[in-house]
């Protein structure tokens, strides 16, 4: 019965994947739509995560030498135009102020879509000497970008993001900073995301308006599409001719600087649900759960359960463990549901039975598999189960994504792959034409590169001719 | 020598105080200003501040149930529109978002002065039982005011801030919200800013647009001007009538609900400055200081100076003190005037005479007192000075406040009142003609009404007539 009511809520994953991503992001109040156009409301469950998430990467990014500042929203028309490239990227997608205070604006304010414009415009007011740098800047931000279709956290007119923006004496720095970045989201995914990644350079179609490289992170989604889960962007002195940045070196000559800029946003929470979910709903690692353990009576009525559940709930919280305790006067068959659906990592069951036999009885989220546990020392054991759950989700993960990559020949192969969920590992020779080929027959695109991996064949994958400087290249259908 | 430079760079307070202020605010590095008008950027070291304390507020919010949540930007002007008083109060300092992705946009979008009416939109379509209730929410979040006249902190056409908005079943249970926000305000100020505070409620002509009731906290400023920092507001139903927000209630009969909403934003900051601040720049309370203490080795060439500063940096780190170590080549002098115009709360200085006889100068930010202490146990010894210098600035602040408030009787002395750089404590009949006349002829106004005070005269102070229903009233000129 309890079942049959859950199964309602969320439509079949295998059978209509989008239905099922839009149902849970619902259901389990993550978001909600907001009244104007592509935009959405993070609920308190929603803003939970990306609060946790944004507690560890902050505090990796202080780690490594970074400060937190914050730029203005609006951002004069003109200063967006400075970098050619730059502009032509973002100027279709903006939103813009053109009337203030009951006045016309003489020139149009354009609400941020990024920010490398206004910052490099005060980096170039800041920057005189070598001793000022280098600059290691991040702001955490709402930024708007006028998307033609939008989906809860994968794309909205609005959005929460991290924008990190660094500038450097030499080239080799402003590299290392890119690459290092690089490194720290693929560990962080890895880490408190559970989730592997493939991390590389993106194809030169593929880069960030503007920028000399740009590097992503892709994630492997339920449905064998690719998500792009973070980029970091090496500049060059690009920007840094275009808005005049340059410091007096220690050799006495005045140089442009070299920059970077690196982000991520809320689109994370999107990867975390379709790298993780299931039939039920979201399952959340431990990490990154709002809840990480929910306490549940049973025969609630029964003398001492409540109280006993009470007690279970407050000692796993004096340990930090992230509890709730669900005491609410619905049924316990629909209890579970509802923390199954909202991802909980661990239930504990309290009945009467456990109480006398000194036990609880577990579920864990990821695997639904149901023992039960002393509730001597229930602390420590449930705190290993947490950390059980973070390593197993990863591994699984992982063995989910090994799975459906494949190496292939040519594009029958690739058709093949693609269509049945799979990443597509080609040899490929950087020609666009093929990129664009690949894109308007299978609707798929050149991910990253992964200039580490020795090509496995002479010929490309994708026009099957002769390589002269021949690369391994990840293809997917993307969101 | 050093002295000298000093001074060169910041004005003198007394003489010109609006100078000083932005002197500090700018050679402090805590903002620029942004490139388009009336903006500001806050660079590391202001928004550090910001950081810790949106720390100190975020846990009290949550420790009292709250949860964060995040509402769009932008908002539809038709919502705006809904409830009469707000729409006129925030109308003429919107900033409108007209075109976007290229296109004119059918309805325009206002950039959020405040959040109440896309929260309200929202809240209508959650809340529709008494089981949804409370809603206790807040946002931190960015909000755009077209103002004409800006100055960094105290108002900028963009500021950060946080905006609390609850929902509640009963007029009680708002109305507690509304104060036990204000208190909780009021006791963050005090142990965090270690600044006292005036709280009561506002005349109707200084309340929020759409409110029932406003409350306000005022901090005295050193020049004797007062700086709101803080308000709560009651809305009754307005805005649950506006907005259609109706629930069923326990007794099976549909009700409006009644709302408060609450914020603090960047301004505090500039709270901070004014009330602390002194000759030589910044002086921050150590809760707060992004630098709790900063180690400087003086004749640092001699053999073991730097490496015992440095040794000594790592202890105090170790024990969660903010400490920096400043291992430039500027010399001792310049690098003591620079951290004290920054404001850090403890100077030690160790040179070889200290390390030879196991000992540190410290020199205390807020008294300028120069002592040593033992190098043995010196963690504790600075944590407990931290401590004391939280403890004394409080102190100092409520001695200067309360030397400064005058109970008048009367216009002239009313007048003597404000021209000493005085609060003033009258007795007023809530008439706005005498507010009126106080604005006019005094630029001042009616800050907060005492409510708990006891009229101490029979006529009103301002135009001599006896009062029918008389109150304590704070009036101050004001930022």
């Amino acid at each position: 019965m309890a079942e049959k009511q859950f199964v309602k809520e969320i439509a079949d994953m295998k059978a209509d994947f989008p239905q099922w991503y839009t149902d849970v992001v619902l259901k389990t109040e993550l978001v909600d739509y907001g009244p104007s156009k592509g935009t959405m409301v993070l609920r308190p469950y929603g803003y939970a995560i990306w609060e946790n998430l944004q507690h560890e990467l902050d505090s990796r990014f202080k780690k490594t030498g970074h400060q937190n500042v914050y730029f203005p929203l609006l951002i004069p028309e003109s200063l967006l135009k400075k970098e050619a490239e730059h502009v032509e990227g973002f100027a279709p997608e903006v939103a813009m102020v053109t009337v203030a205070g009951g006045e016309t604006l003489s020139e149009p304010l354009v609400v941020r879509p990024t920010s490398e414009t206004i910052i490099c415009s005060m980096y170039s007011k800041w920057v005189n000497s070598y001793r000022d740098l280098p600059l290691l800047y991040n702001q955490w931000a709402n930024v708007v970008r006028w998307e033609k279709t939008t989906r809860p956290f994968l794309r909205t007119s609005e959005f929460l993001w991290q924008e990190g923006h660094t500038v450097h004496a030499t080239e080799e720095e402003a590299m290392r900073e890119t690459l290092g970045m690089l490194y720290l989201y693929r560990d962080f995914a890895k880490e408190v995301l559970a989730l592997p990644t493939f991390i590389g350079r993106k194809s030169e179609k593929e880069k960030f308006a503007g920028a000399d490289a740009t590097y992503g992170m892709e994630a492997m989604m339920l449905d064998g599409k690719s998500l792009q889960a973070g980029t970091t962007h090496h500049f060059g002195q690009k920007f840094s001719k275009a808005y005049d940045i340059q410091f007096l070196d220690k050799d006495g000559k005045h140089k442009y600087v070299w920059q970077t800029s690196w982000g991520v946003s809320t689109r994370l929470i999107g990867a975390l649900i379709m790298a993780h979910g299931d039939q039920r709903g979201l399952v959340l690692p431990p990490r990154i759960a709002p809840v990480q353990a929910v306490v549940i009576p049973v025969a609630a009525h029964k003398e001492g359960v409540v109280d006993n559940a009470q007690k279970l709930v407050a000692r796993l919280e004096n340990v930090g463990i992230r509890v709730k305790g669900d005491f609410s006067d619905n049924s316990p068959g629909w209890k579970f549901n509802q923390w199954e659906m909202k991802g909980v990592p661990v239930r504990l069951e309290l009945g009467p039975k456990d109480i006398e036999q000194g036990m609880v009885t577990i579920v864990r989220r990821d695997t639904l598999e149901k023992f039960t546990l002393p509730l001597e020392n229930i602390e420590q054991s449930i705190i290993n189960l947490l950390g059980r759950i973070q390593c197993d989700m990863y591994e699984r993960s992982l063995a989910f994504r090994d799975a459906h990559v494949r190496t292939v020949h040519n594009m029958a192969e690739l058709k093949d792959a693609l269509d049945s969920g799979c990443f597509a590992k080609v040899v490929w020779d950087k020609d666009e034409n093929c990129e664009a080929e690949v894109k308007q027959q299978l609707q798929a695109t050149v991910r990253v590169m992964l200039e580490q991996e020795k090509p496995f064949q002479k010929q490309c994958s994708i026009c099957g001719k002769p390589c002269k400087n021949p690369v391994v290249a990840l293809i997917a259908r993307a969101y």
